[in-house]
């Protein structure tokens, strides 16, 4: 089964806005095996988004129109699917009693224009959204599904999932799929692909994606078969083809960031981990503090930013700094010996450090833009790395992050 | 004129990938006074594509394609153009001399199917690429511009600005545009629209649209004229009636982030900033450090986000944390006070803490999910703003950050 996504809103059309429910929309899809063949984005226009979703009728069997469901004049996703439909609209009483309710809940008046809400394509389902005003519509007839959902993602998910995949699962589809995902660090695509692509690309059975960002790369291998579990076991034999092919590189096969599988490896081995960063400015601990309870084993870090404060709080010696710079080997290594003292020292903590030159300022002949320290220090012996990167600031602080967290994830694993 | 944004491409139909280029693109468009109506995203199919570019083609005078333009079978857009437009494709042997060319510089042999990437459609002018091995293509005929860009921005970016804006420019327009910016902290998007619209909408020559985000409101204000001057002068006069009204929450009219502001206030005071972070984890010396040249006025921060390390590297007083706990007015108070004296005290540097429970873990009765304290310590009386948000930690972290930013902001104009 295929389907569209009309996502509807001008704000989408403008420079700083992107439609992200698509995202969620797609993987949730995916589930039932049903591929997003298109996405598209339209403004405010009830002719537009009729035309969109005549159009996507004629590829698709489930269109999902996103936004314009609100109480304002230009919120015109009922009227334009209705127009394609060649339906009617009518106002709902019962949802102008949710929508009354909810006003009085939060002790306001329910304006007028709050009845758009309530209005009702002729023959669609009304699904309740407990999280906002404007419910879902969900209409069926012989050509296909159109569902019409509100755009605020915390109004979209749950109707999504609650009301939407329960009828969207008794639709029958001849083929299921199930997708197993490997992520990979320390590895650019083409080198990936390289490797790998020998594997995948004679399982005729899976469809292999590689998605790269900086210092990361994720692999998405989808089996398809007619139950489930064959799907599931196609996906699975050619995720470990490739992930035996790759080797270490691999750090996860459960879809889980690199700071996930950290926290894991340090709560394993009872290590607190502690930071020390310059050119990343924060980046690290927050990435590191993305993932919920890594309290657990993330004592904290530094962001020494200034050469006063690698030596007045971190405890850096001005003689390292003096004889060979803040952006050098020596600094690196004494930033994460001293966050590891700080944190208590070999055995119960690890350090790690990054310093750096992020650009676009900054550069010396000795330390160009782009030149980055990244230090680890344990119970071992301490280890630098060097990073010859390129002119782009945030990407040098990104890879900076990711390769320093790789770092760690290769030490603690004794690779 | 009109545009329309054709991102070919099928890793862009998953749920991991996004097109991003339409952003930029239709930004750049915007200063020509080019209105993208409709963003369209097709995978790597050649119908598709062409049929697209078709429907396109029916509404507006621009259409861009971007994506598809690699050496790889499925890269599709060429054909696909070529086939909407009804044109041959031949090759093209100067820019087989340029890929080869390339190619030797890396010391690699063109292998074939790169020769794919020579294809040109008849009548289409080449775009010369330096910064990969697929040209763009930009085709005229008497119904409008169709323009063929590779998909990675930094292919797609300096093409753009370099060999398609000055093309565009010579095709006239009849109105002209110019967009004024307002950047406003500390309210909500329906507070701003209630004390503005009376004032924007009476404006017929102006489009004002509001975007908001999690502590943050923009809005871009668009006066249209027959001369770019008169544009400018309707967009200015609008800006300044609606700042007018706001007062001093709006912080930037030249479209400048709230630490690019805070940087500008720092640097004419002469004050470094410190911070001590805790359920934010880094993500506030993050947003500092974003902007280049911020060691100028950032000491650095300390990730706090043990106890022990509020204790031991910042000298926030154990019995503050016994007494109070972690989670308290008493504690982000000592916070900033304490990085405000790691960093030279009162006079020299500004101290800004944050400590709370992010979520989703960590809640307790007196400080559920979302209890996040904010501390300020300079040279007069250290505030303390508490702040009750709701359960999504990345939201709570994002505007946990930007309330201390616009504590900072505030009190360094000693609002």
């Amino acid at each position: 089964m295929l389907a569209q996504i009309i996502a509807v809103g001008s704000e989408l059309l403008t420079p700083a806005r992107l439609d992200t429910n698509s995202l969620f929309l797609t993987e949730r899809l995916a589930r039932f095996g049903v591929d997003v063949t298109r996405k598209v984005v339209v403004g405010d226009d009830q002719n537009r988004i009729a035309q969109e979703v005549r159009r996507a009728r004629e590829d698709a069997q489930i269109v999902i129109v996103t936004g314009g469901l609100g109480p304002t004049l230009d919120d015109l996703s009922r009227e334009g699917v209705a127009q394609a439909l060649g339906k009617g609209l009518y106002e709902n009483p019962e949802i102008i009693g949710w929508i009354a309710e909810r006003f009085a809940r939060y002790g306001r008046t329910m304006t007028d224009n709050n009845r758009r809400q309530a209005m009702v394509i002729d023959g669609a389902e009304v699904l309740p959204n407990p999280q906002g005003t404007a419910p879902g519509l969900y209409y069926r007839d012989d050509a296909g599904v159109v569902i019409l959902l509100p755009g605020p993602p915390r109004e979209l998910r749950p109707l999504f999932i609650d009301e939407c995949e329960p009828r969207l699962a008794l639709i029958e589809s001849p083929l299921r799929y199930h997708t197993a995902s490997l992520r990979i660090a320390g590895m650019g695509e083409s080198d990936v692909d390289a490797r790998i692509g020998p594997i995948y690309s004679i399982e005729t059975r899976a469809v292999t994606t590689i998605l790269s960002a900086p210092g990361e790369i994720q692999l998405h291998i989808r089996g398809q078969a007619s139950t489930e579990d064959e799907a599931r076991a196609i996906a699975a034999a050619l995720a470990q083809k490739v992930a035996d092919e790759l080797g270490d590189r691999v750090y996860s096969s459960a879809n889980e960031p690199i700071e996930a599988v950290i926290g894991t490896l340090l709560k394993e081995r009872g290590l607190m981990l502690s930071l020390a960063e310059s050119c990343t400015g924060g980046l690290l601990a927050e990435k590191i503090t993305e993932v919920p309870g890594s309290s657990e084993y993330f004592a904290g870090g530094f962001v020494s930013y200034s050469n006063e404060s690698k030596v007045r709080w971190l405890g850096v010696s001005a003689e390292t700094i003096e004889k060979f710079g803040a952006v050098s080997e020596q600094c690196a290594r004494e930033m994460a010996e001293r966050a590891r003292d700080l944190a208590g020292g070999p055995g119960k903590a690890v350090g790690l450090s990054i310093t750096g030159v992020a650009g676009p300022g900054g550069g010396t002949e000795k330390s160009p833009v782009g030149t980055v320290y990244v230090g680890l220090a344990d119970d071992g012996e301490s280890a630098v790395r060097l990073l010859r990167l390129g002119k782009e600031r945030d990407r040098n602080r990104e890879l900076s992050a990711r390769t320093a967290l790789d770092l760690l994830r290769r030490r603690l694993l004794g690779l």
